[in-house]
Parts: C-alpha cells; sequence; structure tokens
C-alpha cells in the first residue's frame, strides 16, 4: 500500500500516517520526493485488514490518495498457485486442451424441448446441456422457469443422452436442491455479488460456472470467485458473458474477449466464454464462438433451442440444431490451429 | 411494437410476419415507407407476451429489428397512476414536500457506535437511522456485518432516539427477520436484480428502498420496483446511487442525477438519492447532497459515522457528526429555495 | 512512481530496474514486501520523462505493473497555484461569487433568430450569448452551420444587447478567424483531444471554453487544458456537459455532477456545466441548472432558441425565452441559499 | 418515423403532429392502439430533414417519444450496395479473401528505427508499414512525432522494403501534405468526429483508415465513414481500436470484437481491428489478433517495434520483431480455418 500525501502536507501530517501504520505492527517507509511525500507499506497487510486500513488512513488529514499495490484475491490468483485448475466431471475435463461446448436451451420448456435439445447437443458433439429452470427475468411479466420439475426434466434427458448438466441457482436455500439435479451450478451474472448465494454455492462442494456481472471489474469478478473458494470450493469456473455496451442498437451485450488472455494470466481457473449473451443475435454468435476459441477459453456456453422461433425465452440468440453442428464442425480446425482440441463424436 | 423489414425483404415475409401477430389475435398494420415496409401492432400487448412475441418476430426471415413503441413496466407508471405514492410509516412521510434525511453507520459496530449515531441523526434532524447488519463485501476477508445483533442494536438505538430505521437484506429467507426489525427494508445495489428477494420484499409488505444497480437502465430500475409492486406492496422508494464511472481515480461511482428529475416524470414512486456512495468521497457528499435536493429527490440516504476514521468499513465516505450537522444546516435554506422544507429539530 | 514487482521476481531483474531508474539519474527505492518487491522513485520526474519512463519500465521483465503516485498536469493544479483563477471579459467574471449564465440557440439561424434570442438572452438576466456558426453534426446530411455570416451575425446582436459571445472553433486554421469575432473560443466535446486546435487556442490568447469528451476521465480533461495553459494562455474555463449514458431511452447524455466538487478541488480552473446537451431534454434542463449551482458549479451554459419548436437543431433540448426567464428566476434564490449571487437586470 | 403519443394525449395534440408532417409533405398514418396512439410516416424522409424533423416532433405537446426505424446513413449501408467493398492500393486488396496485416511502430523515431521496422514487418509477411509522424499525445509533455520529416523517413523506409504506408492525419489543412507521402491517411479514434477532417479526407480520394472512437456507438462511426463517402471517396477502411473500459487496471482499452459481425452485415466497407490499442499489453496482443481474425477482420493493424524498451511511445504495447514473426506464423493456419489465407513471404 502507498500513501500519497498532498503537496503541502505537514511533518505531524507524515507523522500521523506513520502512526497508524506502526499502531497495526506494520512497517512505515517515507519517501521523500520532490515535490511530495509518499510512503509505504513494505509487508504483507493481512487481507482482512486492507480494505480498513486504506479506509482510516485515506481519511487523514494531508493524504491525497491510497493506492493498492498488490491484488485483493489470493486464492483465486495464479502467483499463489501456478498451475491450471482442471475441473474434472466424470470423464469431461473443463480447462484442460479439450476445449468443452455446453449448450442447450435458456429454459427447459417441456420434456420434449429438452429431450430434442439433448440429441442435438450431443450430436454436435458438446459433452454439457444447459436448460435453466429458475429464470430470472427482468420483467415480472416474463416466463420464470418450470423449477423443480425443469431440472427434473434436464437431468433426465441429459443421462438418456450421456450428457453432463448445469443450471442457473438464483438463491442460497435452493442451493441443496439444484444440486441433487445438476453437475454444475450456475451463478448468474445479476448475482455475481449474491454473496450469500456465493458462500453456498462454496459450501456446496459442486463444480461452480461463474458469470461475470455486467459492469464488474476483473479484480470485482475474481473477488466473487475468492468467495467460492475461500467457502471451500475450488472448482470455479469463470464465465465472460459480455458487459453493458455503449448501446443496444444491434447487440444485447459487449463481449470483453480481452478478458480471456488477462483471466489466464492472473488466475489459474478455467475460463468460459458465453458468445450467445455475449452479443445477443443468433446468426452472429458462431463469429464470436470462433473469436473466443481463438483467444484462448476453455470452454463455451451456447444457447440452442429445437425451434428457435418458439422459444419462451431468448429466441433470437439461439442457435438451431443444424446451426450448433455447423458451429462445432467450424471450431475443430480452428480450434486444431491455435492447439486445442475440440470432441467429434464422428470419431 | 413496430416491426421494421428489411429493404430487400419480400412480399412472402411481410405475409410470414402479418401471420405470426395475427395468430396472436392482434392486429397487423403494414407501412409501406419509400425503402422499406414496417408493420405496426395497433393495440395493447399483454405484458406476458410481449418479450416471446418480439422474439419470436424478431427471428423471421426479412425482419431488420424489432421496435418498443411502450415502456415494459405498468404499476410502477406515471401513465397509469399520476398521483405522486408517498410512504408513511409513523409520523414521517416519504414523497411529500419534506426532504427526508436517512443517515446513520454503513454498519452497525457495537451498542455505544449506534447509539452514538442516533444520537447524531436525530440532532441533525434527520428522522431515519440507517445502519448494515448484514453487509456485501467486495471481499470474502471484509467484516460482514453483526447480522442479527446489529439489527437489534439498530432497533433500540433508533426507538431511544426517536427515528426510525432502514438497513439492508440480502436474501430471500431473511425478509421476514429483518422486517421485525426495521422499518424500512434495504435492497441493496448488488441485489436490484436479484428476483427471489424483490418477490419476498414484495409480499413483506414492508416500505422498500430499492437501490439501482450500478449499470442499470432507468427501465431495468422501474422492473425491478415492478416486481415488488407486482407482488403487492405499494410502497416502493428508487434510490439513485452512482452508476459506474468512467475511471475511479477521484470517485467510486458517477451520481446519476440525470435520473431524479427522469424517475419524478415517469414513475409516480418516490426518489431517494445516496450522495455518499454517489461520489464516495467525504468531503464531496455535501456538494452533492444538495445537488441531489436542487434535482428534485426527496429524500438523501448519507453516511455519518461518530468517528469516520475509525469506521470498520465506508470511512472513507462517512462524514462526521458535525458534518451530518452542517450538511443539514446548509440544506434547509437550499430546500427553501426549491419549495421543500427539511425537519428542523430546533423548532 | 512505484514499480510493483511480481511475487516470483529474481534479483536480477529487481536490479535491471534500478539500472533503468538510475540510468535516467534517478532515485530508485527498493521496499522489500512480505510476498513481493515494490520500487518506489522518491523523487521529481520531470513531465516529459514521465510517460516513456513508465513504457520502458512496464516492459521489464519480473514487473507486475507500475503506478503513478502522482497527477500528470502541473498547470491546472491547484497543488501549484491555489488561488481560483478568474477568467474576466470586460465587467463579467468567470470563476468569481457571481455565477454567470451563457445562453443562446445552439445554432445562429438567421439575423432575426439571434437578435431575438440576444433581447431574451439579456431580459432574462444572463450575460453571454452562445450560438453556433461551426455546427459539428454526427450526420453529413444536417444542417452545418452559416460559418463566417453567422459569426457576424452573432456579434451583431451581442453588441445591440450589450453582451458577450461564445461560439465553437473546430479547426485550428479557423482560430484566428472565429477570435476576430467573439469573446470566448468554445472547444467542443468532439474536439476535446483535437491538440491542433487546443494549441491554436493557447497561442490565441482568447478565454477558452474547453467542453469535456463523452468518455474522457478527469485527468484526460485536465490534460487537455494543460495544452491550452502550456502554449501561454492562462484563462481556460472547463465545461461538463454529460459523459456517454447507460442507454438513450430517455436522455441524451449523463450530466456527471461529480466533477464539478472534484475539479473545483484540483484545478484552479472555473468549471462551467452545460445541463442542455447533460440530459438533452427541455423540461428537465431547469433541474439540472439548479443541481449544478448546487453543486457548485462557476457558470452555466444553457440552449435557448426564440421558438425551439423551429429550431434547425437541439431543438428538443432547447429552452424558450420565458422558460429561461423563469429560470433565473428560480437560480437567483438558490444561488443565494448557497452563498453565490446571479445577474438581475431588474436592480 | 414514428411517433409515440402520452396515454393522455388528447386528439387536437394528435391533430398536431399530423400537421406538421403534412406540412413537409410526408404521409402521417395514425395507429390508434390499446393504451395511446402511434403515429408512422410511411415514407422515405429526406436525409437532411430527418434530424430537424424528429427534433420539431419530439417539442410537440402530447409526444412521448420520437423512434427511428431507418438508420442515419445511406453511402455506407450495405443496404444500398450489397458487394463488399475492396480498396485496391497496387497489388494489396484490403476487403478481399486475404487478410491483410498492417505492422510498424506506433512513432517513427529515426532513419534506423523505421529502416529496421520495415525490415521487420516485410520479414513476417506484413504489407503495409505503419508509423506515426505527426502523434496525438494526451500529454503536452508527450513526444509529438518527427512531423513531415518523419513522413519522409517513413515513406523511403516502406519504397526500400516493397511496403504501403499508412499514417495519421491530425488536422484538415495537413491533409494534402500527409497524402503526398502515404499510401493510406489515418485519421485517429479522437478525431473520429473531427467533421472538417473527415470532409478534407473524403475529398482527398487517398484511401482512410477510420478508428472507431472511444465511446462511438456503431451508428455514430458509420456516420463519420458516411461524411468521407458522401464528399467523393469510397475507399474507406473501418477500425476497431477499442472501446472505453470498465476499469484500466489490466487493460487499456476494452476490444469491441462484436463489431466485427455486426459492421460485416451493416456495411460493405473492411473492416480492420488493432488489437494493440484494443488491449495495450504486448503480451496479450497475439491473443486478440487471432480472435480479431477468427471473429471476421479483413485486416490487422499492429504496433512492432525494433526494441520495444526504448520505443518513445507504446512501448508496453509494441511487439518485437519476433514476436510480430511468430505472430504472422499463428494466423497462418487459423486464417486458414475460417477460409482466409494471409500472406506468407516464404512461398
Amino acid at each position: 500500500m502507498i500513501i500519497v500525501m498532498q503537496v503541502a502536507a505537514s511533518e505531524s501530517q507524515i507523522r500521523g500516517v506513520r502512526e497508524v501504520i506502526e499502531t497495526r505492527s506494520l512497517k512505515a517507509l517515507v519517501m521523500p520526493g520532490g515535490e511530495r511525500v509518499a510512503i509505504g507499506i513494505p509487508s504483507a497487510i493481512p487481507p482482512e485488514e486492507r480494505e480498513s486500513l486504506a479506509g482510516q488512513l485515506g481519511a487523514l488529514p494531508g493524504v491525497a490518495h491510497v493506492t493498492h499495490v498488490t491484488r485483493p484475491y489470493k486464492l483465486a490468483s495464479r502467483e499463489f498457485h501456478s498451475a491450471d485448475t482442471v475441473v474434472e466431471i466424470g470423464d469431461v475435463r473443463i480447462g484442460g486442451n479439450e476445449v468443452q461446448v455446453m449448450a442447450g436451451p435458456c429454459a427447459v420448456e417441456s420434456r420434449e424441448q429438452i429431450q430434442a435439445s439433448a440429441r442435438a447437443v450431443r450430436a454436435a458433439g458438446a459433452r454439457v446441456l444447459r436448460g435453466g429452470a429458475f429464470k430470472p427475468r427482468t420483467s415480472p411479466y416474463a416466463f420464470q422457469g418450470l423449477q423443480e420439475e425443469g431440472l427434473e426434466l434436464l437431468h433426465d434427458a441429459a443421462r438418456e443422452a450421456g450428457l453432463l448438466t448445469v443450471s442457473e441457482v438464483m438463491q442460497p436455500d435452493l442451493v441443496g436442491l439444484v444440486a441433487t439435479y445438476v453437475d454444475v451450478l450456475q451463478i448468474g451474472a445479476r448475482n455475481m455479488q449474491n454473496y450469500p448465494l456465493l458462500i453456498e454455492a462454496g459450501r456446496s462442494g459442486k463444480p461452480i460456472l461463474l458469470k461475470r456481472g455486467p459492469s464488474a471489474s476483473l479484480d470485482e469478478f475474481l473477488l466473487a470467485a475468492e468467495y467460492v473458494l475461500h467457502n471451500g470450493n475450488p472448482n470455479v469456473m469463470l464465465c465472460e458473458r459480455g458487459v453493458h455496451p455503449l448501446d443496444r442498437a444491434y447487440v444485447r451485450n459487449t463481449l470483453d474477449l480481452n478478458a480471456v488472455p488477462v483471466l489466464k494470466e492472473l488466475t489459474h481457473l478455467p475460463v468460459v466464454v458465453d458468445p450467445s449473451h455475449g452479443i445477443g443475435v443468433r446468426r452472429h454468435v458462431p463469429a464470436m464462438a470462433a473469436a473466443a476459441v481463438a483467444a484462448g477459453a476453455d470452454a463455451l456456453i451456447v444457447e440452442m433451442h429445437p425451434d428457435p422461433a418458439r422459444a419462451l425465452s431468448d429466441g433470437p440468440q439461439s442457435l438451431s440444431p443444424d446451426e450448433l453442428s455447423d458451429l462445432m464442425a467450424r471450431l475443430r480446425p480452428l480450434g486444431e490451429a491455435v492447439g486445442r482440441t475440440l470432441h467429434d463424436p464422428a470419431r
């Protein structure tokens, strides 16, 4: 932590800063500068003191501003855990050399719909079936999902097709229920900072697909992951799904693919990309899926519906079964060009 | 709803759009244009069909884009409820002529701290004591609040001082508990789209202070309020607390005061402003509080701590008791200049 | 400047950083930390070396990141020039106790229009007439302004009414021409980083109204002002006019009033607010003008048209003469409540 | 254009809207809705009337809001020019099947530096040499470029190496000068809405590389291109270079690759991506370059410096010659995987 003093700061104000630091048994290193003084704390500050100390110092007279020199997360950081985390579920590995694809409808709508989805997902070569049962909807008047029945339908359809499942959980008291049906718990973008939910997700021990909030910085995103890790669950996958766009004339979100190489450097956790929400327009999803793989994503999560024009939600961004199949076929040579593989059911 | 066709759309594509509309027993009005055709739906679309219809139409061949001409919320809209909603709690009215001030510490830390806060809040002329017991913290290592004990301390301190209380609830299964202790339930910015929480807040019947999310559009904000209203609770206060800033070199958020006159026109609900989070720097809070009153806010919520330099959270943006008192003294003539009053305990 | 090393940085990498610093005749202060090393430069770095040094250090092996501890502007900073700059033009002082209002149409359209505008501006109590002659328009098909003829009409109308003038200049080779007609040169938001234009504006010696770009940070804004100051012109006024909004459903921009108290602290230059562009909706302009004065603005610039419904540009955000007059009448008591005055022609 | 009336709009207000429309010899189609009336204009509105008409209608009593149903640009639109524009310069085609790479230093610094750059660019297989002579710099204290001497050095080095050139022009009165030295004129992000510059660029007839502004919507971007096209120059390349990021802790900008497929659909103009500014961190540039090609970019513009650690500007985001060579080698199989080619000097 560096405390930068105002140009006109007095000797006694500088002394005041030193005293607060030393009261906490930390060292204070005063750096006289040409125009102003800066004070460094050349020792590790316990994470639970970090914020309160910065707050206290920032409120002292003569202080211009306080700058953190280290990142606020630790368990998520590659600096303290250099090897890639690979989340293993059955024989599916996420974070290894094979780029995984999770696909399926926005919402589970009926047994027929989810079974048809599962068959199409399987045929295309994806290994995880997605499908929402508890749906976060912007409007209270929109379809809210089939709830537990939806989870059961999702589970059954996936098992018949030999697929894993991922579905969203929206409230801490339902983590246990959702976890009994699915292989991966999704925490949605709007809940990225729902801390009671993150804590329960941590305690559940289930693999977690954590989506980035639409205006979350990467530090905030990694701190949300830190909540899960800190509660004992090492199996966290980070999912970039688009940030708030400059305008919505042509897209729903701005897919932030910069986050892929940056996260791969900052953290050991697998990085997933959702091109469907990331652009929000069906015919542009393949281009963004390809870009995500080229940028280094470990997995994709893609919306597909057996009949997009009749989908109860997210139809405009859902691929048809044929489009998913074409996409997978296009991604395989692309993956190869960047040294990755994608599952091919034909082999 | 207006469906704009591509320039090269064919007759049969236009017919396809008409058919989908008419299947839903709605009228389709084809407007031949100079270069392209647009199709209007000149009738009220039930809110629960709005999104799925737009999705379905947007996925049809030949359609360029679909534009909504009406707003997606209804109970929150002033068009269907023209008189101002005034939330009445005891003898305090929020949304009437008197500008109310809610003040207190970010977090309840101890009996002494919250009692001192309550006395200072009372002395300054504010009528509602704020204080967090369940704290949403970006880092899992930061102080998380005293939980139920904090609620009890808040309640006791407020009652002794003759104040009302507001405190945040973060998860749906705790709405009942928090509601037994406080007069106003706060839903934080990070939970603005936590729908299970909004639904419980609606069912509770308690006055709700709903904070705007850091990248929420006003439509998304009003739809979040619509969730509460739709679940039977008319007492919703909308709180602007700053949106994601261009950068954080000097501020924590960008207080969006444009939202004040715009919301006052769009909705009948009271509008509250939080200048403390809205700028995040103690010495600038008074300027922004004054600006909020001038812009037409019905209430302010302000962080104050008996000893900001020792606050466990948000010290850098908390006023001291004297600063709060000075602020109230400055706001009274300002309120008068815009035709409003502020409570004065000296009278 | 602080150079933060990676956790795994080697001794020789730390030595490499020291050498680069010492080659420039600066001191390097190594701070051994608990987990990683940081290196401070405890001396003033000449501004022209600042960026290249940071670039060079950031590219060295073992360096995690480089943090500036001082601000990049100097002439604009209050730390080196503590007294408020007051721009004096004739008997009008901007930056003093009197809050000045500049008003007039977006564009000069005709002699009659600008004369009617001047009379209305004068009658309302504003002292500076605005009016565009060279118009930056998003579309090449929109009205581009009357150019030199417009300047002449503006000048004549203002002189008849006893007003000063402000008008925009868009290209460096026209600074001289525009400066012969007007009292204040405006540099528009889209040109905030048009450096050749800033340099010419600096050389002109004329008072400059510099508008903040729609996504400019305050550091970028102050560095743009620094260009003008550095080229010999001390008379710069900083104008906040709204930043890129979250969405444009109800407003044109997000007026960032946080910038007012923050700029007043960082710099000695006067701060002007443009509520017309800042919200973009005529009926909300008065609320935002009031908020700006309450926040501490030194001046306002407001669009007014004798007949807004017939304006060739910006009609939807232009006040009518009566609305301007009402606004001035409302601002006077408000100004008084915050210790400022506004000109009253009736006295 | 659709005019949506307020719920409570009266018959005479509706008549008022019709009259304004009909006065302009346009048709007004009144659509009675369930709750409110909308009025459509089912005919092509001349582009030069578009904005003033919307302004006038928006200011009428009873009008809730005005919505455009058609896009404001025309020459840039694929709807009126369906075939891809291919910019041909000598034997280099931009917008065809071959993905072109433009590379070189941020700034021309010396004869040796630009010659070494040219050799490295040539060897890697790129065909266009970039190098700034007139540099837009945020700080007046930073290196501003070698100006005309820089252009001459750039030109000579490129001709020796058999390369084309691209360099930025910052002011309209220098378009002629810069055009005598270079093959492609770059208009920088900060000048995207510098209309006098766009007009001169249009008149010059030279191929234009137009960079998107950091907060420009795609409509604003395409309208900037429209200025160039409208002034008689069909050879415009659109360059995405990153938009304002959520924060700058790890990146300089947010590369908006969504813009690639969206622009390819909206317009016939070639789309270029600048991964260097788009992420701003050297070691992440290759990932983003690969993602850009996968997303469908027609060309890349990449910063490379013979010795990045000694670069006078943008060192932290510049590749070394070896890194550029490696990048090109990685992009070739990737291009092939998406059906494109990249030049290979070894063949």
